[in-house]
C-alpha cells in the first residue's frame, strides 16, 4: 500500500517526484528524465507503474530531509466544487432540496502549499477558514464524458485543505475568486494515491481537525454531487487534460459555521484525513513572521 | 505603429510569435529561440526591444498566410473582471451606487480563439453572448502593488469578446465558472501593443459591433475600476506575474440586456475595437459543424 503514494518533493535544494515508502523516499525523478514532472508521468499513464517499480528500489532519502510541496506542480486546472455534502440542519429542519448543479470556482495553484507547510494568514483578513476536502486527479482527458465511463479518467487521489479568507468570498457582488486565492491560503497532498478501484472512494471517512478536534465529518457516499457526476459536468463545458485538479467539496463544519464563528489563528494545526489516502497536516502562521 | 503589435501565431505547420506590420508577418520566434513564445519575451522585459527590432526586417510571411492564436497562450492566469462600466439606465434612472470592489472570474486559455477563428456555439445552449473588453498584460510582477505604481507593471495591451453562455453563468448557486469557459466561446487578440504610455488608455474609446452595428460603446475614462484599481486589488491577493492576463470588464450593451435577449447565431461577425489597440474580429459556427 506504501508504495502506492507518490509525492512531489523538494530535497537537497531541487524540485522533484518519488514514492513515500516506509523506509524512506524513493527519488523517482532522478530515474524518469523523460518525465519532468508527476504531470507527464500521468500524462504517460505511468503512475502505477511508477508506484510498482518503486516497491524494489532503496530509499534515496529519509522522510524527514523532505519538503512536500503540491502533487502536480502546474496543472492547466484547478477547479473547486463548493460545499458538497448535506448540512444537517438544512436536512432536518427546512427540508430543502439540493442544487441542480454544483457551483464552481477556479483556484491558482499558488494559493495552495504542500503537506506540512504552513498555511498564511494575510494581513487583510483574520477569517483564515478551513475547508476538508477530497481531490481526484484527471488522467485520461475527455469532453462530455459520460457518468458511465468517468471513473476510468480518473488517475490518482489526494487531498486538500481548501483554506478560504471568509470575509472575501463576498467582497464584491458576484464570485468568490479573491477569498479563494490569497497566496498560500491553503494546502494539497500529502501525495497522490493512483486510482485503480471505485472502492477507494466510494463510500470513505473524510474527517477534519483543529488541534485535535474535530470540526468536519462525512462519508463519500452522502455527496450532494457524485465524482461521477462533478466529471460529467465540469466536461460538459470544457475539455479536462491529464493532470487536471478537482476538488470535490467539504461537508458542514467550517469554522464560519459556528455562532461566533471559529477562525483559524497561528499554531493551529488542521488534519483533513481521508481512510485509504492519507492524512494532510498544516499550521498556520501569520504573513511575514514565519509563526 | 505597425511595428509595435507583437503576434503569436500558426504559420507552416507551427506556432510562432512575430510582429505584423504592412509588409508582413517578420517571424521573431525563429531570431529568438531564448523565448520559447511571448510569455518568455515579457518575462525578458524585451517586447518594446522586440518590436523596435522587427522595423528593419523584412517579413517572412504574407499576413493572409497566418492563423493568429491567442498572444500569450499559457499565461498562469487570466483573470476577468464582471461588468466595469456605468449602465446608462441605472445612472440616469435609480442612481444606484457602484459596487466597492470588483467581480472577478477566471477563465481557461482553452475557452479562447485567437483572431480571425470563429467562436463555437455548443449544443447545450443557444444563449451565446458578447462582451468586448480591454486586455491588460502584466510585465513586472508583484503583491499588494500600489495604485500609484500600477501602470508601470503593464506590459502591453490586447482586446477580447469575453464570448459567454449566459444561462450557465447561473447554473448553480453560486459563481459563473461554467459560463464563462466554455471550450472556445471568446476570444483575445489580435496583437499584443507594448504598452508605454498611460495615455494609450486613459480615455480610449472601445466599441463592439456585430455585423456592423454598434452594441457596446464606451470608454476608459468612465471604467467604474480604473486599470489601476484593478491592478492593485488583484495583487491583493495573489501575486501577478510576467505575462498574466487581464481582462477588464465590459461596457454595457451585451444580448442579454435586449428585450428579448439577442443571442449570437452561426455567421454573425463580431467586431471588438479600442482606439491605438486595433479590432478583434470573429465569426461564429456551431459546434462540430464548422459553419
Amino acid at each position: 500500500m506504501s508504495a502506492g503514494r507518490l509525492a512531489t518533493f523538494t530535497a537537497g535544494g531541487k524540485t522533484r517526484y518519488g514514492a513515500i515508502t516506509e523506509k524512506g523516499v524513493v527519488d523517482l525523478s532522478a530515474r524518469h528524465l523523460e518525465w519532468p514532472t508527476l504531470r507527464e508521468v500521468i500524462e504517460a499513464g505511468a503512475l502505477v507503474k511508477l508506484a510498482e517499480e518503486s516497491g524494489g528500489l532503496a530509499a534515496d532519502f529519509p522522510l524527514d530531509a523532505i519538503t512536500y510541496e503540491i502533487p502536480v506542480p502546474s496543472p492547466e486546472k484547478i477547479i473547486c466544487v463548493g460545499v458538497n455534502y448535506p448540512d444537517r440542519n438544512e436536512e432536518y429542519k427546512d427540508g430543502q432540496t439540493a442544487p441542480s448543479n454544483p457551483s464552481l470556482f477556479i483556484r491558482f495553484p499558488r494559493s495552495f502549499v504542500g503537506h506540512g507547510a504552513p498555511l498564511v494568514r494575510p494581513p487583510e483578513s483574520p477569517q483564515l477558514d478551513y475547508e476538508g476536502e477530497i481531490v481526484i486527479v484527471i488522467g485520461k482527458g475527455g469532453r462530455r464524458i459520460a457518468e458511465a465511463d468517468a471513473l476510468g479518467h480518473i488517475a490518482a487521489l489526494s487531498l486538500c485543505n481548501e483554506g478560504t479568507i471568509r470575509d472575501w468570498v463576498r467582497h464584491a457582488k458576484f464570485n468568490v475568486t479573491q477569498g479563494k486565492n490569497f497566496d498560500r491560503t491553503g494546502s494539497i497532498g500529502p501525495w497522490l494515491v493512483p486510482f485503480t478501484d471505485e472502492a477507494q472512494i466510494a463510500d470513505i471517512a473524510l474527517t477534519t481537525r483543529v488541534n485535535g478536534e474535530v470540526r468536519q465529518q462525512d462519508r463519500t457516499g452522502r455527496m450532494i454531487f457524485s465524482f461521477r457526476k462533478i466529471i460529467n459536468y465540469i466536461s460538459t463545458f470544457t475539455t479536462l487534460v491529464p493532470g487536471d485538479v478537482i476538488v470535490t467539496g467539504t461537508p458542514t463544519g467550517a469554522g464560519a459555521r459556528f455562532d461566533p464563528p471559529i477562525w483559524l489563528e497561528p499554531g493551529d494545526v488542521i488534519k483533513v484525513e481521508a481512510e485509504g489516502i492519507g492524512m494532510l497536516r498544516n499550521g498556520v502562521v501569520d504573513e511575514g513572521t514565519g509563526r
